[in-house]
Parts: C-alpha cells; structure tokens; sequence
C-alpha cells in the first residue's frame, strides 16, 4: 500500500527489539506500562496523538501533546501503527478477533473474505447479544437501538468505525440483516436509520460496542499471531478500559 | 450561503403553511406526530436520510427509505432543514438554546459572538455537572472522561458533532478548558487527548451529551422564535427520546 497510516510514529526503527507491547491505542498509561515490562515496539491499532494520521502540527503548542511526546522520546519505545494491513489481511484480525471472542466461529460464512463478517447464529433476542457482547467483549456498556425481545438471525459485524452509515446502512437491505454489531459511527446516521425501520414495523436492531472494545479482541489476535512467529522475543498485549464511562 | 444543507427535503414549498412542527430530525415518528396536529410544514435541524447532504440516490432500493419516502409524500407535509443558518446566527440558536437550558446565562462571556460558547461557571465537580447536563438537557445518560471530582471552571460548550478532535482539541489548550461539554465526536480523538490529559497530570475533563439531546432545546429556541414571529400559525416543538439507549 502506497497510501496508509501503518508508519513508525516514534523512535528508532534501527533499535534491537527487546520485548513487543500489542494494543489499542498507544495511550499515555499504555507507554508507560510498555515501559514497565520492558517493551520497546510498541504495536497500536490506532493513533498516538488523536487523528487519524497521526498529524502533529496542530498541536505544536500543545501541553497534552507535549507532555506525551517527552514521555515517548524519554521511555524509548518506538510506536509503530498496524491498521490498514490489520483490517486488509484475509481474515481482517479485527473481526477475527471479535468473532472468536463472541464465540461464533461456526456461524460466520466459509466463503466471505473479509469485512464484513456476516453470521448467522440460531435465534437470541436483541437483549441477550448485547448482554453476550458486553460480557465476550469486556464492554462496561453498549448502545443500542431496537427493541430487546427482536429476535436476530443474520449479524453483520464490523469493527472500529464500520458503524459509519455509508458503511453499515447498505449491508441490512443488501444482505438481508437484522442486526448490526458496529465499533462508533455518526449518530445522525446508522442509528437514525434503525430508528426508522423500527417505527416502520421492520424488524432491525443495532449494537454500538464503543470503538475500542470492538477492535480489542482483535488487537490480542495480532499479539498470538506475533507470539507464535517471534520466540524469542516476549509478546505482550496491553489492554485496558475504555476512555469513555457512562453516568 | 450558496453552499448550504438548509433546502427543502421533501414536499411542496407553495403549500400554505397551516401548522408548523420544529424537531432535531424528522424521524419516521416525527412525520407521524407532525401529521396528527396538523403541521405542514417540518423545520429539522438534522438530515431526514441519514447522511449530511440528505442523498438518496444510494439508497435506491433500500427498504426503510421506500417506507420512509411513502409516509412523507402520503403525509404531504414539507420538510425545510434548518441547520447551517441556525448556528450561523449571533448568538447561535442552537448554543444558546443549550446555554438557556443548563441556566448558565450569567456566566458566559457577552462579547463573544458565536461558537463555542464559553462560561466561567462557580467551581463544580464534573460529577455534579454531569448530573446537571442530564436533568437540565434530558440526556438519559452522558459518557464521560475525567475524575469524579474534577472541580471545573472554565468550561466550553460544543453542540453536535463538535466533539470533533480538530474542533474541541484546541480550546483545551488556547483557552485553557477545564472541560468540554459536546455532542458527539470520534472517540479516537477528543476523549483520547482527554484520557492522556488525565494520566499526564492534567486537570482536564469531557462531557459527551449526546448530539439529540445537545441541540434539542437549541431547536426549542427556535420553535419560541417562530411562535413570536409568526403568530397566526399554530408553532409546535416536538421532542422525544434519543435514538440510542445504554445497555
């Protein structure tokens, strides 16, 4: 790919790697826990400095922004982003993750290549998926729309933010859905969209896991991917809370 | 404006205006509700077919758009979005609905005249302000990043999507934020940047409301607007829950 945010965003890409962190997101805490163990590559699905590529200018005179980069610069790891060819791989590991973690491996479709990651799974009310996500997933909380006794069959999964209308609105006509599991996505959209269908008597729910718990699961395949290629040196996946709580 | 999402979505503009209904977004159940009292003419503030432009060529042969298309053209009403030239107005209809529903009048600053709007308010826990935007916006639940007990101050308050990172980031620093109270955003951005500003030490907090519940009473002011001006036309504000629930 000639045009993809999977770059080095910090340090030394010439250092000897000593140990691998795998995570979400290269957050302030999870350098300092790389840190820690000993890691000094840090693997991150998602930016280190809060937009999508990793641009820094706008924030020259920043004191957040500064303060990390010192922590960055003084810890000595070096951040490389795994994104792009994260999702392009067949299987994308994203979904490959959220799908082993629900469980559903016997359900999702031989033949799909890649995202989305359609499943059919035997009869569950909308209550009890989200309740299932929330529990195989580590999410505190989801958001949903539907109604909890609506029986769902086809699932679309899509991670991170699939929840994007553009994206995820084609897939319950195109493909005959009754639910979709999605990481975040503009509220004015998919969720507008299932609002609708629900007061038009169609039968369509949605669960939006929070972006983070739907790319983690994910995040922790790539780190058993690594483990088992690199032995000798030590793997490890740092996961965490989500920076969102709900009051 | 020549480029602008403020045009009429559906129905005749030469129709004599008999009632009118002021919304966040004529929902299927909107257009019902408009219907029943009499409103012929919809004033929404965001789009009717989830996407900003209000395109429906790609949704062609979808469903929900049919069924939603059918009750809109079978309602005869007229839906006029009225979006850009609301927050364009000095003072923003819609931060100034917001700043009149969390009662804070006295304490934003009178020479600035547009977004986003910043009050200096007696120091307050974000707790306590969490639980004040909830009651005083009707938001069923907020999400949050930050500690409990952050006493903030200055505060800058965002509407819609102006979560954004690009948007909300900067003020943090430039006008030196305790918190952002916003409608939505990505959460790789803004609560990201939060999240760090936290484990760095800083004394840095976000509210995310919400987009319905961040500008429905802004739309209230609207509706109030109109009802002075226009006082031989019956002028309802019909509001409702939000799309997404927390499970």
């Amino acid at each position: 790919m000639t045009d993809t945010v999977d770059t080095i965003k910090a340090g030394d890409d010439e250092q000897v790697v000593q140990g691998i962190a795998v995570t979400f997101m290269a957050t302030y805490d999870i350098v300092q826990r790389a840190k820690e163990i000993g890691a000094n590559l840090i693997i991150t699905h998602e930016p280190t400095y809060y937009n999508h590529e990793d641009k820094v200018g706008w924030l020259a005179e920043d004191a957040v922004f500064a303060a990390k980069k010192r922590l960055v610069d003084e810890s000595g790891v070096t951040i490389f982003r795994f994104h792009d060819y994260c999702h392009r791989r067949v299987p994308d590991f994203i979904l490959l993750g959220m799908l082993e973690a629900l469980g559903w491996q016997e359900y999702s479709s031989k033949e799909q290549p890649k995202s989305p990651l359609f499943v059919t799974i035997p009869g569950m009310t909308l209550r009890d998926i989200a309740n299932h996500v929330k529990e195989s997933l580590g999410a505190p909380f989801v958001r949903v729309v539907g109604k909890d006794e609506l029986v769902c069959r086809r699932i679309g999964l899509l991670s991170g933010y699939g929840g994007v209308g553009a994206r995820a609105i084609p897939f319950f006509h195109n493909d005959d859905l009754d639910l979709v599991i999605a990481g975040e996505g503009p509220e004015w959209e998919t969720p507008e969209y299932v609002r609708d269908a629900v007061a038009a008597g169609f039968a369509k729910g949605l669960i939006v896991v929070g972006h983070q718990k739907s790319e983690e699961a994910g995040m922790q395949s790539v780190a058993n991917y690594l483990r088992d290629r690199f032995k000798d040196i030590p793997v490890s996946f740092l996961g965490g809370h989500q920076a969102l709580r709900v009051m």
